[in-house]
């Protein structure tokens, strides 16, 4: 299958956005200060995308009709968000809707099971993994897996739903009982020294690479991100083979994110594809010549890609709801915040916060790695996220 | 009279701005970066700002229950445009509105005259000037002032709308009745070697400065500014003497631009002051550590300063509207400006443009003032602003 050819779109035109999260959100800006117009699709009204969007169609994911009402409303379709409809992307394509990334490419990575295969298939390094049709299957792959492993959803997971880490052989029929009628499938629970991620832009033109930056996740949830990731020749080669390899088998425009392991012995194996910009690559907005955002909006209208390169080293924080706020939130002590200089402060504008839900994030730029990773972590520890009182709705009235 | 202590807001409380602008539009995208909700009254409905704000309020300029309604769904009010009812400003200012900058420091600068007065009064150069009651007048002192001189309406003026230059005897009469029954002044043309700006912020806890930019005009409107401007150490001297004994004058918070004239002998008159973000600080998005829209959100929210320091020398070049298109149009041929490293693309989303209409910039980064302007006017060249044909129309569907 060829890559098909991007038509440009200049502005005024209009981008469709399926996905209304903060991954929209920063689209949107992006797309708008270029002077596009924007409408999102999501099921949620008053969206942190649909908040900035010229329009918000508020449908569900799997409502063919207001996917059809985007497309007429727009040039060019792209997603924020993979737990959608690939059959209908499929159709509407087949109408004459170009959509970007293609349906075929996320057919193939929104399944983990179908993603690892194809992996596998082209010889790019994987922790071991297998389908589990019955109880049996599972704790014959549990031994098999030297007793660590991972249980995962094929479809809908992400931000550690859908995973159950299994270190135990008594804790086997439970975890799958968890999953009741979903596909799922085990996977090695990888003993790793670091997890790293790229974005990787693949357009008309080329492939172009952004750095390769550490990862450090907590319960499967994104805590904080160092620009660049410390890491030798050696590994980094190993990425960027990886990394060509997918974007070849992908053949397809768009802007990925591929998340790896790098195990004791130095070698990396995917953990998964994102097809859209991803959580660490937020960094790109204050630290890149180009963010990942208006990237993906210069790959969706034809236009060349900018440049990646990191103007300095950066350390990214997010910003998660606490245990002790269900619901209505404010943040406040940022005062200290913004004294910080350098550091830059984002907010998502969802309504509600529960606990580790993302609800912005914070960039830290400094000379070194460590003395960003110093500042954003001390920002982080400076902000409240506190329940939205009487008081101080009186002085939020939104 | 005393500066009042702001109160401190936190995200998501609801700022309220007055105009629906690029300049509105730009303090709505870094609102909504930090978390805050946005209300804009703009009389036009889809305005620049109104676009991305959580609402726009349609409504003229001089609708006190427009206002009111503002007020009763915001947290605090700023505005983004002077030529709005200092009055009703005032008005609910007494009904316990916070307006920042308050209504009394819009009443002194609104009006040219009265502004000129007040810096003559506290002892800052400004050309020379009178009020004009009738043709004699007029006559009078076009004598006085070497018969070079420029007309002005006392209020509701920019981007060249409401001045008149009359070099000879011949054009008083005309110039005279253009104006009507307006109230009007003559100024001294000044025959400037340099036109420079300064951005100004202003709150409890100081005064802080950007950089003196340099720029320049055409017929009254705005076409690049290069930063910093280059002058000598005496001249920047004068200029932030002048600009403390004007902040000091207006105690008021905000954010000021304040644009000179360096004449011949290096002695700097100030043209005008505008107490908002204005056009000549736009490089502050790329250019700064923090914008000056940014700037004006911490005021208003009583947040600390951000950092003014520029990053890296900068050139900024508007993109008007030519004598071409009136109406709808596309700007195409962006590929190629897209392709020029450090050159960053605004549009502001205006769905019809005319002569000489602002409706977009381009900031061009660099390791010198030069190099900056070298590619920002490129940059501008390469940019096509085309009428919106039918065919065009068919990839532009909103």
């Amino acid at each position: 299958m060829v890559k098909s050819k991007i038509n440009k779109i200049y502005p005024p035109a209009t981008i469709g956005v399926v996905g209304g999260g903060q991954l929209g959100r920063m689209i949107v800006f992006e797309a708008k200060r270029m002077g596009y117009s924007v409408v999102v699709l999501d099921p949620k009204g008053n969206s942190p995308a649909g908040q900035v969007a010229d329009q918000q169609i508020v449908a569900g994911f799997e409502d063919i009709g207001a996917y059809r009402e985007l497309a007429g409303k727009t040039d060019v379709i792209t997603f924020e968000f993979e737990h959608i409809s690939v059959e209908i992307l499929e159709l509407i394509e087949n109408e004459g809707v170009k959509v970007i990334p293609s349906s075929r490419t996320l057919n193939v990575i929104q399944n983990k099971y179908k993603q690892k295969t194809m992996l596998k298939k082209i010889g790019v390094k994987v922790p071991k993994f297998s389908m589990v049709c019955n109880l049996e299957d599972l704790k014959i792959e549990f031994q098999r897996l030297n007793q660590k492993a991972i249980l995962k959803t094929c479809t809908n997971g992400y931000d550690g739903k859908g995973n159950v880490i299994i270190k135990d052989v008594a804790d086997l029929e439970n975890a799958y009982h968890i999953f009741g009628e979903q596909e799922i499938f085990i996977e090695e629970l990888i003993d790793f020294v670091k997890e790293v991620s790229i974005i990787v832009v693949n357009n008309d033109s080329g492939v172009f690479f952004y750095p390769v930056v550490e990862n450090v996740h907590h319960n499967s949830i994104l805590i904080k991100t160092l620009i660049p990731a410390s890491l030798s020749h050696e590994v980094f080669h190993k990425i960027h083979i990886a990394c060509e390899k997918i974007v070849e088998e992908l053949n397809d425009s768009g802007v990925f994110c591929i998340e790896f392991f790098v195990d004791k012995n130095l070698e990396v194996l995917v953990n998964e594809i994102a097809p859209r910009p991803h959580n660490s690559g937020h960094y790109t907005i204050e630290g890149c010549e180009t963010s990942q955002f208006e990237q993906l909006l210069r790959v969706v209208c034809g236009m060349p890609a900018g440049s990646t390169q990191l103007k300095t080293p950066c350390a990214m924080y997010n910003i998660l709801g606490n245990q002790s706020v269900d619901g209505e939130y404010v943040v406040s002590e940022l005062d200290a915040v913004l004294n910080i200089p350098n550091c830059y402060f984002h907010l998502y504008g969802k309504p509600e916060t529960s606990n580790l839900k993302k609800i912005g994030h914070i960039t830290a730029l400094d000379d070194t790695v460590e003395a960003a990773d110093y500042k954003g972590k001390k920002a982080l520890e400076l902000l409240t996220v506190r329940k939205r009182t009487l008081v101080s709705a009186v002085s939020n009235k939104t």
